[in-house]
């Protein structure tokens, strides 16, 4: 089918070229003219034959939201606009009911696969009306990965970027998980072959896993991580998971532990740990460095 | 090769019934007559030819201490204990430095599978002398998945277990991660079809691992997990990897969550947080539950 | 000084009578006519001489919300409307925004002491313009308790209810430290007299503090907390403490754990223990209990 | 009374001296000459009247187990040995009957109080039989603050430092929870004071506590503590709190935050969250910083 696509960074520039390997026909527009199929949305738009769907694959946030609203301007009734970014669920239903208004259908898509997708297939996790989903199918189908996995419809609008959400944060937890077992077996000072004893772990044991797989790659260039700084960013959904567990009285001990690893990593050096120095000092004369 | 088996229940059943079929000897040696094939350690130890290999898989703890050290009674120099329980790595430490001084060699070997192990073979996690570790590779070999993976000499004495124990501390971890993404999923009201969402995560995502297809099949059974109860032992692993971190000075705030939510899980009213609830009522009046 | 207080009930009566004590002239409102002195706002507002000023003791979120909007109605440039409840900081931002545009000065105000604040005095955390907190400083001076502290202007509008948000989370983490701590002495089975070790901690040690002496309180009404369950509601403030922190990306691993542990403590049973239960008897076989 | 005291550094120097103070007749010895009123152990115990107290004020570990092995060789039955310093409290029940075979008695003091206890007195959490703090009373009450707190006979030997330990494990969840509101508050950029908002929190609060103050002590000698640097020890206390609550399956997440935080504040580089970076890069194409 014909299909939009706004945003050719790396997500969206290897999803328009699954597609067409896929027998799509895909318009893409991006900021950048080098990249880019036509001059703007409005082109954009005239290209696509009714009733059209337009997939946006941008940074969630200012730019997403700028882009729904000038589609909502340019789009007709039943036309479908699609969030395949990494939108907050919150922006979603916004973005749902704004285009509703207009007779306009909205699909949140989280995507997960990052730079293995564009040959292994995307994740997807969709929310929206089952008429639109019904109607993107051929898209999803080519998008995600082959076999009978990798593609749920899993709710109204907001579903699919709340699912992609608490993905994201389940792995932010499995990913401190590993961290923390590599640091323990280093720090032990027990064990000879540590790249090597991460590698055995890929079969055979309860914790085998993708996640796995990549650090061992990551170990094979480079066994002690030597050329790495133990420092981390966050990309929103691991924040967002904390702050929707927190909205919905969900303990969540893990997930936000391994959210504030990564706050704490990113910290030349902790204010808090000083008020705890400063204390120490105070009560018991211990010394301070400066 | 000729092997002696101390402790034929669940694990050692399997893993003898294994060995068997890869063509081994297996003298097996179990408390309850009906599954044993020798009336005591002795006799096993007798019907088996020197050098001797004799693998102990008991309970960690007095019963595995109890028989290393009735087998250091009864082989002889040149002869090898294989410890494949769920011991302590400190307790092996011991273990092989009372048999090195008679001569005899140790073994320790962590073991991951389970269930599924009879089938899809053992992860192998193993600890030594190099000369010991080499002369058990045809017993390793048949007990390890097929293929590269699976099998890993750790390092000396205690390796093996210490890896095993940080192998079972990342699994809590990564349970906890999914078990919470779960919690959160179904407290939103979001999501029509929680099971076909963790269903739709087996391919492309980041997350897909054996702990989530295991999960799939737990939702398959019972999608709401309505016949479960909150309840989660621990078997041990998990409180010495946090020992040992507390030890090294390596902070494991994800593991230890996970094992404190086991613990929580296992209160039927927490002191802790009526003391919070005492405390709430003293400044602010706020009522108590009785 | 004259003032209007809306809202009588356990905070805003005590608050209103310790004005009263003071010298001052207090004209309040509460929906239930038995505690009202007017009718309503409007009465309130005609009874009160210019410049005026009207303190707001009410629940946060919607009666906040609705009352300081009929306040912008009903009051005139030049009056102030000062915010004792505990709202969020973000609503303060909105609502002295909205006033301003009016011409009327808005304070937000976070207030501290609870049941023992008639007679020793309420702390008093205080955010908005330099001019409106001056003329407050009557009211103010009554409220705090005797001597050098007990009253800070923090900053511009929100800096009150922040800081005062802060507080409780500090709270939090300080009231499961002491939990901690009595649950493990209690667990431990070494220590004859629990209350008694509680009550020698009130001199001389470095955790000697008003939740000590609180604690020791109640355990001298219930030594072994008998009587109450292990079950803690939270009021709002831990929450938003989080959802700051991870705003700012701030760790916050203790406010956190303490804000996490009283959401435990209200389930009876927990979803995420579910899952790892099933996963331990998918992978183990280990018993699951119904 | 007269009592010989072990250890004259900066802890047992200022007990000598409050016990001097007192009116007791202190003999004190020290592997320092200049501190030493005798040449050994041996003159120590020579120069006390039967039956003899003798208070081992030394660091934890090998040179407290040394001392009172010593002192076990050279006093008589009907003796009494205290151990006032930071020991384990598994160390003191072997110190305990050790001595009780020999028929001297032991004593395990916990002392709270650092470089203030010499003018304020010292919190005194003891452990023992009742004859032997039966005997010692007259030491304990010079030693504790005036008042009735401040002293504790806990249990049988073991329960004095047990219970401080758990007391320091508290310190430490209080200490981190300040911590982390302070660096909430500073990171906010709301509060144009933050000493004089934790000043003025000395009264009225919650949270009011010694801790605080001493807070706001180092706040008052460096605002923005600026000249410390966020790194923290840790003495054993906390880590001790930690590995006996998870050997009794007791829950402890703030204590066990807060002490991860000290570990993670001595690290210039985490290896963990190179883990994470590296994961991150492997799947996302995330660029890592080196």
């Amino acid at each position: 089918m014909h299909i939009g696509m706004v945003g050719l960074g790396r997500m969206g520039g290897n999803m328009a070229e699954r597609l067409r390997r896929g027998g799509h026909t895909v318009v893409g527009y991006d900021r950048d003219p080098s990249l880019s199929d036509v001059s703007g949305l409005q082109e954009l738009v005239e290209r696509l034959p009714a009733p059209r769907a337009v997939w946006v694959m941008l940074p969630a946030g200012e730019p997403t939201r700028q882009t729904v609203h000038s589609l909502g301007e340019l789009l007709e009734p039943g036309d479908v606009v699609i969030d395949g970014g990494n939108s907050n669920y919150r922006d979603d239903q916004e973005h749902g009911a704004r285009l509703a208004a207009k007779g306009i259908g909205f699909i949140d898509c989280g995507v997960s696969g990052g730079v293995w997708g564009l040959e292994n297939g995307y994740a997807l996790m969709v929310g929206g009306e089952e008429e639109h989903v019904r109607r993107l199918m051929p898209i999803f189908e080519t998008l995600k990965p082959a076999g009978e996995y990798g593609f749920v419809h899993a709710g109204k609008v907001g579903a699919g970027h709340f699912v992609k959400m608490v993905h994201n944060g389940i792995e932010y937890g499995m990913m401190q998980a590993f961290a923390e077992g590599y640091e323990l077996i280093a720090a032990s000072g027990l064990v000879k072959d540590v790249p090597e004893t991460f590698r055995s772990w890929k079969e055979g044991t309860v914790i085998r896993s993708w996640l796995l797989d990549l650090l061992v790659r990551a170990l094979e260039d480079d066994p002690g991580l030597e050329g790495i700084r133990g420092y981390a960013q966050d990309s929103g959904e691991g924040r967002w998971t904390v702050q929707a567990a927190v909205d919905h009285a969900v303990p969540l001990p893990v997930i936000t532990a391994a959210l504030y690893a990564r706050f704490a990593s990113r910290q030349d050096d902790s204010p808090a740990m000083r008020v705890v120095a400063a204390l120490r000092n105070q009560f018991g004369g211990h010394a301070v460095e400066s």
